[in-house]
């Protein structure tokens, strides 16, 4: 039995992986394996259509939004988002709380004119802006932000700031579907799959029609949102399997009782491992402010490089993986997605403890 | 026993199926899917080098080429191949011989000069050009083929004529890997890799070392070559489990013989599909000239509509599927990649000649 912390690719629902290998070589009797079907096959556009109505379902939102799956990941996503909506002559604000946000707005500067509206770099991405302390331009074609960063385990709360009249564009990778929240808010989310919503290799898109409208045309037809929706993300050859895990993890989801089910889960497994680094007496340092903790990506460090060495190590021969802080920090960082199991949590807390008895 | 003869996505050989299947829950001991396996872990980085040295391997390559796994499809290609090696000034050309070539053609030319070399569009893409109708400028950025049309089902020979000395690029998505080739001629090759390579969700990408340096600068860093070449194809996160089918499938091709063990076993069963209309006295009429015939994608029509109708209906009865033609055409296709079975094959050709006897 290991206890996955990978930080994404990361685990994914024992039930879903199951069901993934029992249905591998013969799809629902059509003969053939999932991997081999045409994605214009009554089989496989079905799965497309389920897909987009159980996140809409999980989401709450109508017609006026549509769900696209993409490829390239969040990285294509930050080329992408200036590609199509920053116009000539405009420009869009970014708030950046972290590493991948720090991604994004290097991206739009290369493309057009993005603005740093707040930035928590100074402090090292400990903590999220104050929100008396910037103002949200209304003129912005968008307003960007990183609702979780992975790196540095700091996140957003599900209900944000005002953050003005600007269309809402947020980076929700590495917490999208872990707790309700309101997605009507948002002109576009994106999300690569591979934390809470599947294998890596696709990136799923929730888009307000009105944005979809306003993308410039002059672009390459396959950099255009307006093609994928147009075409329900079958313009071209999409990623099949990973959008069939994808809605395998949907209805996981909803069978466990949906986005407050996972909600609920979540904070109880992320109060275990918080309360291991807060009654450790110092040994383990938190790299967020306690306000800006994340749920999904629990950050801390050891009082040395040595310690924190043996800490992954001997985690590791307790059977838990995942554990290294990302290579630009270092440190540990424990990831705690939706399919991280309360066991895995409970596990990880007990080793925490008892190695800063030992070693504290 | 189903007969897939689907266009892409298509048949995978039915032991990879099997090996995917046996160890989807629990990678090699790790107690973890591949799908939940970090890129980042020497696990995932051992299949990626694996499936960059197979390939080159399977090529005869060697050092000045890089293997890169990039996601979008061609259609994503398309783009890129003009965004990077544009320049400003400058101008590249296509040779268009069906669809896909086209839409390559088509998306170069919203990016920068693009010139048409020659085209069998007037002829209804059922030609290759003739060698001595068009001759290819040395001062070119590079000169585009499409060396197999799935949609019209014509094929450039594995030996080429005569193309000059600008940087050979090529859309080889749906007869990479089905025949031995002078891989050295190509600057760069591209493949989705849906039809010989393994499931859809990767773009297989064979470029030349000084090409890669030549790529433009200013792109977003996604977009770049360089990007992907510098971190083996981990500068974010890759289609994990693509990539490892795409491994599981070259492992498979180099256990069958290689590229000449694959180039045998698909002419042979292109030869009995090819006579069965050869030999229906008109009643299947081929699209290509014999001459440009695709050893991938058979097309052909029946006398009426109706005639093609009752032979998809009476042929899915029978077991086979994905027959239809491409929507955009119409009529029937077989896609005879490298892991339809010669079985399939014969099975098809004999109700051919089964359906031919009975309503022609």
């Amino acid at each position: 039995m290991i206890h996955n912390f990978n930080p994404g690719p990361a685990a994914l629902p024992p039930e879903v992986i199951a069901r993934a290998q029992a249905e591998l070589a013969d799809y629902h009797g059509t003969g053939m394996s999932i991997l081999e079907m045409s994605h214009r096959s009554k089989e496989y556009e079905a799965i497309n259509a389920a897909a987009e109505a159980n996140l809409k379902a999980l989401l709450g939102l109508g017609d006026d939004y549509r769900v696209l799956f993409m490829q390239g990941g969040a990285s294509m996503q930050f080329a992408l988002i200036p590609l199509n909506f920053l116009p000539t002559g405009g420009f869009a604000e970014y708030i950046v709380t972290g590493s991948w946000g720090e991604k994004a707005f290097e991206e739009a500067q290369r493309l057009g004119q993005a603005r740093l509206l707040a930035s928590t770099a100074d402090q090292g991405y400990r903590s999220l802006p104050e929100s008396d302390s910037f103002t949200p331009d209304p003129q912005a074609a968008y307003l960007h932000i990183t609702t979780n960063e992975t790196i540095q385990g700091v996140q957003w709360p599900a209900e944000l700031p005002q953050l003005g009249p600007a269309p809402l564009v947020a980076d929700m990778s590495s917490d999208f579907l872990s707790r309700p929240f309101n997605a009507g808010q948002f002109a576009l989310i994106y999300a690569g799959a591979q934390k809470n919503l599947g294998p890596a290799g696709v990136t799923v898109v929730v888009i307000r029609q009105d944005l979809i409208e306003r993308g410039r045309k002059d672009l390459p037809v396959i950099m255009r949102y307006a093609t994928f929706a147009k075409n329900n993300s079958l313009y071209n050859t999409p990623p099949v399997f990973a959008v069939y895990m994808v809605n395998l993890v949907l209805e996981w989801i909803k069978d466990q009782g949906g986005l407050t089910a996972m909600a609920e889960r979540n904070a109880r497994k992320a109060a275990m491992v918080y309360a291991a680094i807060d009654e450790s007496n110092g040994f383990y340092a938190g790299h967020a402010a306690p306000a800006a903790r994340s749920l999904m990506n629990i950050t801390f460090r050891l009082p040395s490089p040595e310690l924190e060495k043996k800490f992954l190590s001997e985690a590791q021969s307790a059977g838990m993986v995942g554990l290294a802080g990302h290579r630009s920090v270092g440190g540990i960082r424990a990831s705690l997605y939706n399919a991280v199991s309360v066991e895995s949590a409970t596990a990880l807390a007990q080793f925490m403890q008892e190695f800063a008895q030992r070693y504290g």
